[in-house]
């Protein structure tokens, strides 16, 4: 029968939209206008909660803008508001999301220049500030957190640091990283961070949102290229009246608070990334006691999305693989990002310990049903 | 003691986002991967059921796309995807959402001609023709259905035969009138139909969908302005392999799927169309006794949404109407967007007769309250 209802969903172990909290979800469970005055309430404790988990405020000079649509409709608004008609950035890629930024300034015809790495990379501050030497009309740079692509942490304050000292602007992409994994955002000199509600908040999917320096986005009147996107409009329409200019996702909205609160009752940042790095931990035990490698030396490993090298095994099937793990009530990513031969288990989410443990147990079990043995799961066996 | 939760929701009486059925949100309760196979199915079912309710389909060369984000950003992906990089937009007129399209090509650079009318009247085919011939620079031609400014329903079919009898690609934002007002797609001769999750279909904002002729859509390679608004990429993507580019909104689209049913189960478009009759007609007839006037001429007025001219009387102001209307537990639009002197009640969503009938009765207590007394409430009295 198709798609018979379980009594439960599959915990998630992929890079979102992930397994929230019942809580949150039936924080949903409402109706209201979008210009309603309870609605704006909504807004805006969404707008200072957001800059108090970025641990910066509006006195202090920052401002929160949330913007309709995925994490990447957000990235798209800073790569074409931040910079004027005649600016250029300079990206600096490690990853599919780092290329997903060339590729929108591609299509809006925002020249470029590019710093790229392997995958398996750090970006380099040291590169950041020899072409930012070399090529004063670099308007500013962008760069991503978290690589989703591979699980890779990039050294965002070293870069900012040279990004400040060569006075350009500063974008960090924080998808998958913001919220969970403690960093200082004024000391990174971050100018733009975008993340977006179903990554580590707990939010579900809808929007995506802004945490800018005031000072900087206060310039930017005019420069969007689209109409949508337009982050400098966004944030008068949401300082004037508390609303989004255009219909927002309200129930997204109302789970978002929600999840906000769960995060501040999980102790924060903090909390949340201790949460997140024993979920980790526990999957790197595991697999390794399965045999499995990861993709990336540890010293480069986050704590987001671990990735892990496809066993080089002749019964080893990733669709396969993915599938049996899937009837089993685990959903890893179905897929590979990276250039590399590798898989992604995500370690974010309302998922615990235990739930790591639990697919760490069906994994064993798919590898023997697949007839495949790895050198440590032989030596256990 | 702000926000204190209130047993039940008050209804909306908005052009959206508006009142939907417990079920809709119920529906929401549920975290499934946007990569996963069930979520791939729900993605499909919606978008086959949403060609059925235009009455067209895929074999007949029809495609759906959806689009992350509010109504808006379906209108841009249009009008930034639809006509070639030197083509030019003919816009018509009439309402806020018609210049909200000549924005959009504003901001993007793209060449338009304009026609323009009073809020209050019928865009013209004849004139459309005219301009047509006059102009053979012009590519595509972008009309509003249902001017949500006022509620005006505008001649598409007319439209449509002159836009085909020229040879261009005609656009119909059909937003707030789509799912609820019958009429025929291919004698309407429209290329592209945008509408959203949150108007007539009664599902939760956070994403559009827009309806295409293929023949047309698969011309559009490489046209799009942007690339989360890619109308062409977001198709490719959607039938290579079922998925969003992008993350899409998988809790609003589980409650569009279940919206899509309750549609069907009130006798699909005709069944929708009726109630909103019923309740626009008890609307105007409560409004009337209590002395209002409507703003349109009764042939142009549309069944989605009404606008009634404030009262010229001197103890009638606008916010205290709205917050006392509020406060009694019935949400209408809270402002003015037309340039007329008037006030805005939705007839859509899952509100009924009775609903319309309780709003009436709260609109009479509270013009006593304000000592407000029009005309034929004086007669009454």
């Amino acid at each position: 029968m198709k798609n018979f209802p379980t009594s439960k969903d599959k915990p998630l172990f992929t890079p979102g939209p992930l397994t929230t909290s019942q809580t949150v979800k039936q924080a949903m469970l409402r109706d209201l206008g979008s210009r309603d005055i309870e609605f704006i309430g909504v807004v805006q404790d969404i707008r200072n909660e957001l800059l108090n988990v970025a641990g910066v405020t509006q006195s202090g000079g920052y401002e929160c803008v949330l913007v309709q649509g995925s994490g990447t409709f957000g990235i798209e608004a800073v790569m074409t508001c931040a910079i004027p008609r005649t600016g250029k950035w300079l990206i600096v890629i490690n990853g599919a999301y780092g290329q997903r930024m060339q590729k929108i300034a591609e299509v809006h015809g925002i020249p470029t220049a590019i710093l790229s790495y392997d995958e398996d990379q750090h970006i380099c501050a040291a590169d950041v500030d020899r072409v930012l030497s070399n090529d004063p009309s670099i308007s500013a740079v962008a760069v991503v957190h978290c690589e989703t692509t591979t699980g890779i942490m990039n050294p965002i304050e070293e870069v900012g640091a040279v990004v400040r000292k060569h006075n350009r602007i500063y974008f960090v992409d924080s998808m998958s990283a913001f919220g969970a994994a403690q960093f200082d955002f004024q000391a990174c000199e971050i100018d733009y961070l975008v993340s977006s509600a179903n990554k580590c908040i707990e939010g579900v999917p809808g929007f995506s949102f802004c945490i800018a320096r005031r000072s900087a986005l206060e310039q930017t009147a005019g420069w969007s290229r689209t109409l949508s996107l337009d982050l400098y409009e966004q944030w008068r329409g949401l300082e004037k009246s508390g609303q989004f200019r255009f219909t927002p996702p309200t129930h997204t909205m109302l789970a978002f608070r929600q999840a906000i609160e769960e995060l501040k009752m999980e102790g924060g940042v903090p909390g949340r990334e201790k949460r997140y790095q024993a979920n980790c931990a526990a999957l790197l035990e595991g697999m390794r006691s399965l045999g499995f490698e990861e993709y990336l030396s540890i010293e480069k490993q986050g704590h987001i999305i671990t990735s892990f090298l496809f066993p080089n095994e002749r019964n080893f099937n990733f669709e396969t693989f993915y599938e049996k793990l899937n009837d089993r009530g685990f959903v890893i990513y179905p897929g590979k990002v990276s250039n590399a031969n590798c898989f992604r288990i995500g370690n974010i989410g309302r998922i615990f310990k235990s739930d790591v443990e639990a697919l760490v147990l069906a994994i064993e079990i798919v590898l023997k049903e697949m007839h495949v043995s790895l050198k440590s799961s032989e030596a256990i066996a």
